[in-house]
């Protein structure tokens, strides 16, 4: 027999254990539940995109972390070696929103107008590998192509703050902007317009380092000295003066685009629905990095957690650049691996386990018989497995109900399982190993 | 705005559109179902493996077939471009068994024993594209790992068989032989040890090409007269004769591994099961592609088709390879995607319409009540979806029937919705589109 080879999955990756999925499972079926709800429909698209589709998008930072796959036979051999690129015609997706702007572009004849679409699935990033964060996650987005109305982001944040309270989330907050709102802030204060992607960059950092820190920051970036008071004095007044709706109306003056008007449709109807169970805030110092967003922008926040769960916004132009003519298009994502994170922490004793039955196999036993009353338990709504019943019978029995068995079985004479309890376990210890 | 890209999804891969996934995942969800009754546990492993286990393996032309990924940055920077393998270090899976087995021997002290994994997910192999033959695509396997026993196969076999019943295929019918069987029926007819593989190939077109056929071909490829006529007796004592459990025994002499009575053991608990809803037969002529199996190989053909609908069988040897020690392994994988075909074929109107209601939107309307009353009508377990109302609202309705709304709302004053019923369509209709 050869020696034993490196078993362990591709670095940034990982395998998942039963327990695990059965939580994963269980998890994305209750969101996909509430999703469905409200009218969305899963669609899918090829793990696979053309290279150029992939770095053309505006996806930012994640262009660059993309796994690219070589071309194949022929065309490999035919290939001109003139730089590496040449040699490769696909890559995995980064996101779902790219190839949905795609497959929205290439289907749209076929598909509901406007389409609500729902996606689950993994994506793909090379990125630098560190704890809580691989290079293969799951992602899980719903989109509504084709509404220029803010109803689209109301039922967008609705559908998303439901759903996480389904799975258990609580103390649920909206942060709500509007990428027209920053571009008025960044007029009003008078940044050089090629320079305002930096201070936005800078912006976004804000419930981390405080005003000073964005005052330091854009100072030492050499931005002009009045622009960034001003900056500072609207970032103080948001400060002493709380929700900023109504700075944002002064900020943006005439206002042709109805941008006020949108975030007060959505402060209001999410406001109305929330029962003490979320809140709705416009947040100025709310940016997001990619690219794509042109009008509401927002993300969800949990309990005593600055980080964001969830995060959407409106891109209207994306799907124009690939069909040809505009389509209004926005999108919501929950971030579903820190979601799991989060569940698995909380995770009490496993569920479940009472209805599972081992139904042990000596070597002498009739497996016609075993399978017959094995069916017979799965027809009473047991989950049944046959198990080689091994030497060490008290061993099996630990192992038995630390996977989550509840009891077990063997043949007695003549034709009838005796079905015994295991001393119940919680799924901790498995977890912990 | 930009010229219009192509949009298509990558060649011979494909986009899949709501009805489908829909069915997709209803047929999924009931398989999935009757296999976690059998104590069938879901597990997850990445799409990209080493290139290096993808290729050691014993997947047979499948390996050729495999999508390979560029190393990255600084690994790609310094790779020797001696060869051009030498740019690659992962591949795309292009099986669930190769990665299954990586899985446990990196696993296994964490995982229950015996392993019974539940595994459905895409896979990738770069084959010529053709109709119904995809890129990527969908399997659905079932592996019980650890058991040495033949109850295994009757497990597999059983849930199967199962799933299948579930999800409305009949005429179930299982073919069951041993890759023993077949070393011992080359051995019996007198073929050259390294020439047995070729006898394989053409032996598995027996269904295709007869006896007769049969025996052409092997004559043709140069084997020994004395063997071909030895085979040719074989087969046609089988044709006269029927099921060949009784042939089998006398085939394989003493049988210090107990083959025949796996055999038996598996025929004998399937049929006591079938209630007249399958059958299982030995079948001297069912060989199955992979060079990893080593005991049983079964599949499962429905109605009047030849080409089966699932397939699978033991391979004792290939977890030993990775973990240093000898794992007995079985497993049964369900061709989902020819399932899904199947079964749109069959697929009558859409069920569920009636639940669906699309509440319009008029400009004048305000979303927050909008979005109360359509929650009220979620409430009560409709499937409520807020959509823009258009100019040409006959046109509208009629495209809401066709993608499976049951009725429409529209806002009545003084706060209440007004619900129509729509004409009902079946899906019939976008299918065909």
């Amino acid at each position: 027999m050869a020696a034993k080879l490196d078993t362990s999955p591709p670095r940034g990756m990982r395998d998942i254990l039963p327990d695990e999925v059965e939580l994963r499972d269980a998890t994305a079926a209750a969101i996909l539940d509430v999703y469905r709800r409200y009218g969305f429909r899963r669609v899918e698209t090829p793990a696979l995109e053309d290279i150029r589709l992939l770095t053309r998008s505006e996806g930012g930072e994640n262009e660059k972390l993309i796994f690219k796959v070589l071309k194949r036979g022929e065309k490999l051999a035919h290939a001109e070696m003139v730089r590496i690129d040449d040699l490769v015609d696909l890559g995995l997706r980064f996101d779902l929103t790219v190839p949905l702007a795609r497959y929205y572009a290439e289907n749209h004849a076929k598909l509901p107008q406007p389409l609500k679409s729902l996606q689950i699935g993994p994506v793909w990033r090379a990125e630098r590998p560190q704890k809580g964060r691989y290079r293969q996650f799951t992602q899980c987005d719903i989109d509504i192509l084709g509404v220029e109305s803010a109803h689209a982001e109301v039922e967008l944040i609705l559908a998303t703050l439901d759903a996480l309270l389904t799975v258990g989330l609580t103390g649920l907050r909206v942060r709500l902007n509007d990428r027209r709102v920053l571009g008025a802030l960044a007029r009003h204060c008078g940044f050089a317009g090629e320079r305002v992607g930096q201070v936005f960059v800078t912006l976004d950092k804000l419930d981390k380092i405080g005003v000073a820190g964005v005052r330091d920051e854009l100072r030492g970036d050499g931005h002009p000295e009045a622009a960034v008071a001003r900056m500072i004095d609207v970032l103080e007044r948001l400060e002493r003066e709380g929700p900023a709706l109504e700075h944002v109306r002064a900020l943006l003056g005439p206002d042709p685009d109805g941008v006020h008007g949108a975030l007060h449709t959505i402060v209001r109807a999410v406001t109305a629905e929330a029962r003490g169970r979320y809140t709705i805030e416009v947040d100025l110092s709310l940016v997001r990095g990619m690219g794509y967003y042109t009008g509401p922008i927002f993300e969800v926040a949990h309990s005593g957690y600055t980080s964001s769960i969830a995060g959407g916004g409106r891109y209207d132009r994306m799907i124009g650049k690939l069909l040809g003519r505009e389509v209004p298009a926005c999108g919501f994502s929950i971030g579903f691996e820190r979601l799991i994170e989060i569940l698995k922490e909380r995770r009490g004793p496993r569920d479940g386990g009472e209805r599972r039955i081992a139904v042990l196999v000596d070597g002498q036993d009739d497996i016609a018989t075993l399978v017959a009353l094995a069916r017979e338990l799965r027809e009473q709504g047991q989950i049944v497995s046959l198990e080689p019943k091994r030497k060490n019978l008290g061993r099996q029995l630990e192992e038995l109900a630390t996977h989550g068995y509840g009891s077990y079985a063997v043949l007695r004479a003549p034709g009838a399982l005796d079905v015994r309890p295991l001393a119940r376990r919680t799924g901790k210890e498995e977890a912990r190993s």
